[in-house]
Formats: structure tokens, C-alpha cells, sequence
């Protein structure tokens, strides 16, 4: 591992973004094997563990820190497949997770800022969001789902939001998983090649990748925009899935490091309630 | 496995329960060593894992169908253990996992279903509940939480519900994890011996150690009264953690056999968008 990885990932605040400068089959920071980046992130998985109870334990005497890890990318671009390979670090019951689809009419009536806030994780939690508030730049954007006056305003009102909750102690992991245009039309095709996978795939995933240039405009917005001291976002290059995986767990890894929480002390004496144990 | 390991561990509706009856240490439908549970596990991780991702893709064409898996027991008795256990067969983002702890105001405001509905998995989901709606006939029947006339009306208002549901859909897996007071005691005593574990630990404990035999009389009545063709309760062993995990990993086995869900066929011509990918 790097010193620090989120040196290398993360996006500068108020610097221009140019993602063909970064093929998404890159891995910086990591210049060996699949196998032995398979094999690190194997070795990290009990610190992780580890730093996950300790984040849980310390919420229970008041701590109010928490991680959020948002997951934003393309259609393929293998958000499911981080949060089940991040939550195998992880005791599940100390996660929230959460798939953000298109918004319920509930929802819609609603701040769009709404939902999320109601699926963010208490203290002690790690919320992992498989899409996320981003949507309401993106694809909101790229259809014209809003008028412009309205989603323009919301890279402004994002950073607002997600600095007010980062001075409450959440920690922001904020990920875009970079894949290329070849990449996803491999995956897709591997979808319509495999019965049992037909039900993964829809023809408006062929429209939505027709919009590819206009997507891509959307995400540099973004990351552009919206990546922040408080909240920076992180570029990953995700055509290769073993990097991708090496990548985020090295991320959290350094911000649960950096964070350190601490095992509480009981609010009782040992001896004492050994004692009491003992006679009950 | 036996042909049918819910034949061995289901409670018959309408039968006593007699606990003392039940070793806790017993391993009803597995003979063989701790090495060989956990290898038979393993062996159908997979098969496990298809059947959730087929019960999650059926749910896109409209079945409504999804799984409720309960946990109970009284404390150390495995439950946030047997959820990690349960979780890491599946893909997380298909399980709705709740620990219900104290009610908040807000839901003690409410009837006492109304949380455990709004945690309800939605269609091809697994729901994972670390305690539930027993809670209120167990904690709440043992400290008098709330008058006689209240809780001992909860029963009937549960297989109502529970029945409701499952006409709907839902399949519970409802599972008593059965532990003996000398194994309380053992992993109490574990939690004092380890500074890091001192935050699981609470003088409580030992209080509530103390009403073992009301909180016995309360499971007795939970499983005699709540042991239903629509939603049956299984008495699970639960002194040895692998017996446990194989017996729970079992009963979901078989659930979801009996459910046989299926890919459903994508609803365009394979063909037809494979040519349209290539243009795109």
C-alpha cells in the first residue's frame, strides 16, 4: 500500500476534471498481480473488521462518528458488486445499506435530499449507498428531468448538505467508479449471453449508454463541483474488478485508520460484575 | 442433511413446549463433528446464494414473494452472530437486516407492529431480524411494561398479522435460539475477561440473568401460542455456535427450495438488443 491512497485517488477541490486523462484500466498505487492484490486485500480484512466494532463500540458511550461510502458509476461499472465485496470486511449488522433507484412518488414529493438523509447511518454505523443524492445531477441532468435552474442549484446545495453532516462526525468515502465505454458494452453483452442473467439487462440500458458523452459531461460536473474537504470524491479506475475492490478497501481502510475510534471502558467494575455473575 | 431438518426442529402448532426437554447442546438432524457441520455449510453457500439472487430477479416480473427470517434468544444467545453467519451466504444488497433495540418515542407512540412493519423486506428480499414484534410479549411480559390485559392479547394479534403476511407473500422463518444458563454464563464471564469486549457487557445483564425462569415461562408461551402453519417457530440448539449456523443456514436451505424461484425471461428479444448494443 501506498502511503495514503486517497492522495492518489482523490479528485483536488476546485480543479478541473479531464477523465480521458485517466484510463479506467489503471491502477495506481498498485503495480503487482491480480493475485496479489487479491491476496492484500485478504490481509487488510481484520483491521477493517477490527476498526468497524471499535467505530460501533466507541457509538455506544456517545461517539457520534460515522462513514458513509457513496457509490456512483455508470450502469456495470460495478457498484453491487463493491458493496458485496465491502460488507464482506464487515459485521452487517453494524452497516446500512442502501440501493437508490428512481425516486417513489412519496419521494418526489419530497427535498430530494429527503431520502437520503433518512437512509444515512446512525453513529457507530458505516452506510453504504449503491447510488445516492448524485443522482439529482446526473441522470436528473442528462434527461432534463428538472429544469436546469433547478439542478444547477443542487452542486451548491449538495456541498452545504454534506458539509453540515460531516461537522456532525460523519466521515464522506465518495467513489466513482471509472469505467470505459468497451468495458460496459463486454459486461452488457455478457448479460444477454447468459439466460439466467437476461433479467439483469433492459433495452434502455442501450439508450442510457446512446447518452454516454452526456453522462460523462455530468459525472466531470460532479467531481468537479462537488469534490470537497469536507467531501472529496475518489476516482477509481474500475475496468478491472480485483482493483476496484483493492482500491475502496484501501480508502476505507485509511479514513477508519485516520479516525482511530476507541473500544469504551465499561461504566461498571469488572471484578464486581464478575461477582454478581458468578452468584446469578 | 435429513429430508427435512424443519420435521426435526419445528414446533407443532398447538402443542406444549417443555424446554427441559430440548438439550441445548443437542444437534437434531447432524451427527457428525463441528469440521463436518462447517464443511456441509459451505458446500451449500452456493446454492444458497442462487436461490436468493433467483428470489431477488423473480421480484423484477412481479413475484411478490420474500423471506422473514426471525432471530430470538435470550442474551449471548447467538443472535448478531447467526446474522453475520446467515448474511455471508447471501448478497447484501437483497437482505434487510434490523436489530430492534428499546423502542424510541416516536415508536412507542405507535402500535406495537407499526416498526417492525415499516422494517419489513419488500418482494425477493431477505429480511434479517435481530429480535422483532416477540420482543413485546417477551421483555415486556417479563417487567410488566405494559398491563396483562395488553400483552396477553399480543399473541392472537401476532398470528393474525404474521398470518396477513404471509398471504401476501412472505415466508417466516422464525428461529429460538436455545441456550442453557451455564453457557449465559460462560460467554458473560468471556465478555469481562477481555478489556475490548467490556462495551458488550452491561451490569443489566446480570439483572436480567436473574428472570431466566420468567423469561422461559415468557418463550414457552411464545412458542406454544405463535407456532403456526403460516408462520411456525423452530427451536435451534444454540449452546454449540456451529450446530447453529448449520441448522439456521438449513432451514433457509429448504424454505427457499420449497419457494423455487425463477429467473424470470427478459421481457425483449436477446437478439434484438445484442445488435442494437453492437451499434450503440
Amino acid at each position: 500500500m501506498p502511503s495514503d491512497v486517497r492522495d492518489l485517488l482523490a479528485v483536488q477541490p476546485g480543479h478541473r476534471v479531464k477523465l480521458s486523462d485517466h484510463p479506467a484500466d489503471a491502477t495506481p498505487g498498485f503495480d503487482g498481480k491480480k493475485r496479489q492484490a487479491v491476496q492484500e486485500v485478504a490481509d487488510i480484512g481484520r483491521e477493517l473488521a477490527d476498526l468497524q466494532e471499535r467505530l460501533y463500540a466507541a457509538a455506544s458511550e456517545g461517539d457520534r462518528r460515522r462513514v458513509v461510502l457513496v457509490l456512483q458509476g455508470m450502469d456495470t461499472s460495478g457498484k453491487g458488486g463493491t458493496v458485496k465485496h465491502v460488507i464482506s470486511h464487515f459485521n452487517p449488522a453494524g452497516c446500512r445499506i442502501r440501493a437508490f433507484k428512481a425516486p417513489t412518488d412519496e419521494e418526489k414529493r419530497q427535498h430530494f435530499l429527503w431520502r437520503v438523509d433518512r437512509a444515512l447511518p446512525q453513529s457507530g454505523e458505516i452506510g453504504i449507498f449503491d447510488r445516492s443524492h448524485y443522482e439529482d445531477v446526473l441522470v436528473v441532468r442528462v434527461h432534463d428531468l428538472v429544469p436546469e435552474a433547478v439542478w444547477s442549484r443542487r452542486y451548491e446545495q449538495i456541498n452545504a448538505w454534506e458539509r453540515i453532516l460531516a461537522e456532525d462526525g460523519v466521515t464522506w468515502v465518495k467513489v466513482f467508479l471509472h469505467i470505459s465505454r468497451d468495458e460496459q458494452r463486454e459486461r452488457l453483452l455478457a448479460r444477454l449471453d447468459r439466460p439466467d442473467k437476461h433479467w439483469k439487462f433492459s433495452p434502455n440500458d442501450v439508450r442510457e449508454r446512446e447518452l454516454w458523452p452526456d453522462y460523462r459531461k455530468a459525472y466531470t460536473a460532479v467531481l468537479e463541483r462537488c469534490s470537497t474537504e469536507a467531501a472529496p470524491w475518489y476516482l477509481v479506475p474500475a475496468d478491472r474488478k480485483w482493483y476496484r475492490n483493492w482500491a475502496v478497501s484501501q480508502l476505507l481502510l485509511a479514513h477508519l485508520r485516520d479516525l482511530d475510534p476507541r473500544y469504551p471502558p465499561g461504566a461498571y467494575d469488572p471484578a464486581e460484575a464478575r461477582a454478581a455473575l458468578l452468584r446469578a
